[in-house]
Parts: C-alpha cells; structure tokens; sequence
C-alpha cells in the first residue's frame, strides 16, 4: 500500500494525504521541529491546538540526550513527549555533517565528538535507522551525506555516490513497526548532478523522497530553480519533503513545485529572537513602536497569542526576558506557517492555488 | 459592605470569601506570584486551568518595567496580562528596603536606584498608591518600612512608628474604583511589638490587614510562634494575609493561626530549580534516579505536567534546559499549593481541620 494518497493538483501544486502509523498527515505540510524530544517552549497540548498533524525529531541530538535506549525503554518518542500523532525524524546526517572539526568520515559511516560533552559517537547508515527504529519514528531519513554549499564538484560527486549506497543500506537496515523510510537526494545546485542523483535515489524503494542539501546558503532564487526544476520530477505517487526549507517564500515557491512536505527552525527560531511572522512580512518585537501599540501581533490571526494579548505587552515580556514570551512567540510563528500550508492545501483543491501565492507573496513584498 | 465574609472556622482555622471587584475569592488562599506582569513561564489560560483566583503583581518591578503609565494607558494591569480575575498589589516597600545599599529613607519616603539600570527613583505611599490606582488591582497594599532581620530595637520603633504614619497617608491617597486597601504590621518576632503595632494598624480603617516582615530569615519555629500567637487578635470581620510565607508547612501553621490569603516565589521559583513539590515532600529532578523513571511527578495529581508527562521527560526536559520544563513544573508545583489551600478550606468547613495538617505534615515528615 503506497504512503501517499493525491487528492488534487493545481498546476504542479499538489493537496494529498500521508498515512503514517499514528495518523493522515494532510499536505502541503510544516512540520514544527522538535530538536530534543520538545517543539521549544510548547507542550503538546499545545501543538494540538495548533492543529499540527506531524513533528520533526532530530536523531543527532536525541542519541546524545537523553539517548535512544533511554526513549525506547521509556515506549518510544511518542510517549515520552506525549505526542499521539506523526513524527519525521532526521538521520543525524546533516548535524554530523556540520561538526566540520569534531568528524571523520569513512565508507562504513561517521565518527564525531558530540557537541555536549566532545564524547566520541558513530553514525552509521544500520545505526542511524537503529535510533530511529528505537524512538519508534512514523517517518525514517536514510543517513546520508550532506556536503557544504559551494563544495568542489569531485566532493559533490563523492557524496552523492556515498549517499547512495548508503541510502541502500538504511533501507536493509531495522525499522520499527509500520515506519516509513524516505530517501534522499543530493547534487548541490547543480540541475544534472540533482537528476542524476534523484534516479539513483528514486529506483531504491523508498516510501518517500527528500530534496536534501539546500537552504544551505544558496541564493534564495538559486534555491528555487533547483526545486522548481526537480521536483516534477520526482515520482508522483510518493510523497515529496524538501529539507530544512525555509521563509514562507520559499515553502509556497516549493508547494509551487510540487514539494508536499517542510520542516524548518525558522518560525521557532525567529520567534526566540523576536521576530514574528505577520501576513506583511515580519515585525521585530524589539522595535520601540511596539512598546504601547494594543494591538495584537496580527489582528487577522485567532492563535492564543493574538487573542489574548498585544504587541505591548508581548514586548514588555520579551525586554524583561519573561519565559512566557517564548511561548506565546512560538505559537504565534507555528500558527503562521501552519496556517500556510493549510491555506495553500485548501487553495490548491479550489484550483486558485496561483492567486493565493500571489497575495501571499505581495503582502510579503509590502512588508 | 464588608470585603469578607466568614463562611466557617475550624478551631482558630477560617473559611471565607473575598469579594473583589475581578470577582470573589474563596479562603484560605494562595496567590501565585506575577512579578513582572507575569507568573513566570505561565499564560493567563494556564492559571485559570489551575483554577488560581488571584495573583500577585509588584508595584517595585512593574513601576520601573513597563511603567505604570504604560499599564494604565493599556487598560490596566488586568487587560494588559489578559488575566480576568483579581489581583492583589504589594507597595514596593518590601523590594525597597532590600536594595540596602541603593536606597535612602526620609520621612517622606525612600529614593532609591532601579536594580535594572542604576536610575533614580522615589517612592512615597503617595506615588506607591498611584502606581497601585494605575495598575487597576483590586487590592492595594499600603506602603510600609520593612526592617531587616534581627533589626536593632531602635530601628524596629522607628519601622514600626513610620509604617503607622505611611498607611494613614495610603488610605488617604488615591484609589482605582473598587480597589480595597490592606495595611501591613510590623513589628518584627517580638510579641509586644507586633500587638502594639497591630493595634495602630487595625485603628485606620484598612479592609484588610497582612502581617509583613516575618519569612524572612528568623527560624520557622519563631515565625510560627508570632503568626499563632498575633493573627488571633487581628479583626475577625476583615481577611488576614501572611505576606510572601512560606513551605507548606508555613502555610498550614498560618491557616491553623487564622490567616487567610499567601503568597510566595517558592512554588514558582523552586520549579525553575529542579524542586517539584510532593505529598512526601520535594524531589531535585536533576537526580540521577528520575532519569529512567515513567511515573509521573505525582500519581496522585491532575495537573497537565502530572497527567501527560513522566518524571524520566521532566528530567530531560531539565537538563537540557527546554523552555518547556520550566512551565511544566510551575503548573504542577503551583497546582500542589493551590490544592493545598483548597484542601484546608474543604476540611475547615468539615471540621476536620487538624487531621488535614497531620496528614500532610506526617507526609511532609517522611519526606
């Protein structure tokens, strides 16, 4: 039985369905991160009332703490947050690929010092799906990896073949019951390394495909030529993710595309710092001009944070560094780019999927 | 029209209700603590799920940060936190009188430099009043001197005589419509002094009284002696208020005594430290032992953090410093206190008051 279910089509845009062990996952979708077993600052009853569907569990920090063994025994990811619904968890590949010190990389797999403590660990494609099949993800990344923006093509080359084989080992490897395994692809920016890459890739078996190594630094336009280039061209009846992507640009340039699946730290992250998504752009709570304004953050939007308090007192929480800032930020952000995925699903199953983009993004070029 | 109404006494142990104008409040009670138009890490949403009736804000932090003109110009303290139910304000005095080395006190008043960025500021029970009017509480502490532990005699009389001169000039300042007013005694832990300056205090006309000055730093048994042997002779028709007290156990001594409302940081403040309150007493959550541990913090509680989530995830949570700890354990740690004042009001009005205290100090005991 196939993973994925289409529903509808607007252009290359596309609404469908991911059936994952602990529920649909309507698409497009954002998947708020939960790097350490939590989305930062929000419980999840709060995730619920956000409407979110699936999370991402980051493998590479979870091994480190409080370690796989430690959620498997204690009846997995779901139950140790207490998160009824999917997850997506990641392969480690990219954080163990960031470590550009602390790492040696060899056929068999990878070798880092973690980050915490400079304890040596291992990463190997069978050890990667391992911790994932340990914390009983719904979604498993094969353990690829993922070389630096700019990188030399023979490294390009290197890693793509690497990853390849590796991707066929994640597949052999253990899974947990009922776990997807999405594979993913590699090639820079480079339109005929990334096709090449994605036939490799696609001919594996995978129940999903991921577009990785991109939002790495990259122009934003470069970015979306790739995706607006490649994902048609990945099979159709599977679902599609692209990795670690990005502003709401360009997440509807991506849905635009075909891309059915996102995560991304930035609403989270943005959040943390300040920065809070408005259908105008972004407003910085920092700002003095926020200091006495009533209003809320957005006065069109019904999340927690915008029907109860005002871009005052938001900012007087966040100068007195008040815990509560963190949360409400949050919430706000995730709803945001929730709201988007939805509105572009709802968008796309009325075939106005092109108008909507376009007053999205001018409210964007207003901002 | 009386702000209290006595509804049952157990023994010294009273049952009342505060009528304020955001609503009554049922007595005994315990008023979290919202210094900086916040209780950290909580939304208004999560207090009224614990079922809290009224918190505490702090004229001396809300006066430098946001400002008091900036609350009144946002509709008051109540609209400003979205929080729909009372609020009870000290005077400042207590925060004052500890910044030792950047304050200086005349007759008027005390001038003194925020702890924030060194700037000057005054405090009268004028202005104290006025910050208090433009918050919009519903009830209003007087502003009082509040000498150190273990003040010299010298020192106590002057405290004492000052603080009887400062209340009569707060109920003759300014109020916000409904606001109730409470004076403080003084007097230190010596018996004569306290009923000396209670019989001042209880002279002016106040709505209700608070015994201030005690909790801070003389032993529980010393404390517990003066609360015993004072609250008694304070006016039975007006509610009684034990200022910023205490552990559990301080506050069962309180309400045997006839005290009817706390507050204190110790709920909220012990939970960012790992301190999770517990019938036998407290855990650390940075010990070792929870770290595989699937019960909950407290089998016997309902809170959100106890219904969803096990001690193994708190410690997690703790260690790695996610935000979402800090709320969790606030909610489970302000619902044990809540409860507990909510518990001896239901055994008060049945009578079984001092089998409540054993219970839960038996249980405290084998902590």
């Amino acid at each position: 039985m196939s993973a994925f279910r289409l529903v509808g089509t607007d252009g290359a845009a596309r609404a469908g369905v991911v059936s994952t062990v602990h529920g649909p996952v309507e698409t497009p979708v954002f998947m708020p991160v939960g790097t350490q077993a939590s989305v930062k600052a929000l419980s999840s009853a709060d995730l619920e009332a956000l409407g979110a569907r699936i999370i991402l569990g980051n493998t590479y920090h979870l091994a480190l703490r409080p370690g796989a063994d430690l959620i498997r025994e204690q009846g997995g990811l779901h139950r140790f947050m207490a998160w009824p619904r999917a997850i997506l968890t990641d392969s480690g590949g990219f954080q163990v690929f960031s470590l550009r010190e602390r790492r040696t990389l060899d056929e068999d797999g990878v070798t880092f010092r973690s980050h915490l403590d400079g304890s040596a660990h291992r990463l190997t494609p069978e050890r990667a799906m391992q911790i994932q099949a340990d914390l009983g993800s719904d979604i498993a990344m094969a353990f690829d990896e993922c070389p630096p923006s700019g990188a030399p093509d023979a490294e390009l080359d290197g890693a793509m073949a690497r990853t390849t084989r590796w991707a066929a080992r994640s597949l052999a490897a253990q899974r947990s019951p009922g776990q997807l395994r999405f594979g993913i692809v590699q090639g820079g920016v480079d339109l005929k390394r990334r096709r090449a890459h994605l036939a490799e890739i696609a001919g594996l078996g995978f129940d999903g495909l991921a577009l990785g190594g991109l939002g790495v630094g990259e122009p934003p336009e470069v970015m979306h030529g790739v995706v607006a280039a490649v994902t048609p061209q990945m099979p159709a009846a599977a679902p599609r993710y692209l990795m670690g992507v990005g502003t709401p640009r360009d997440i509807l340039a991506g849905i635009a595309a075909g891309i059915d699946m996102f995560d991304c730290v930035m609403p989270t992250r943005n959040a943390r710092n300040g920065q809070l998504f408005v259908p105008g752009g972004r407003l910085n709570i920092a700002n003095a001009r926020h200091r006495r304004d009533a209003r809320p953050v957005d006065e069109g939007c019904t999340c927690e944070c915008c029907a109860s308090y005002s871009r005052s007192y938001l900012a007087h929480l966040f100068h007195a560094r008040e815990l509560l800032y963190y949360r409400l930020a949050t919430i706000h952000n995730l709803r945001h780019y929730l709201d988007l995925a939805r509105g572009a699903r709802a968008a796309i199953l009325e075939g106005r999927f092109t108008a909507y983009c376009a007053d999205t993004l001018d409210a964007d070029l207003n901002a």
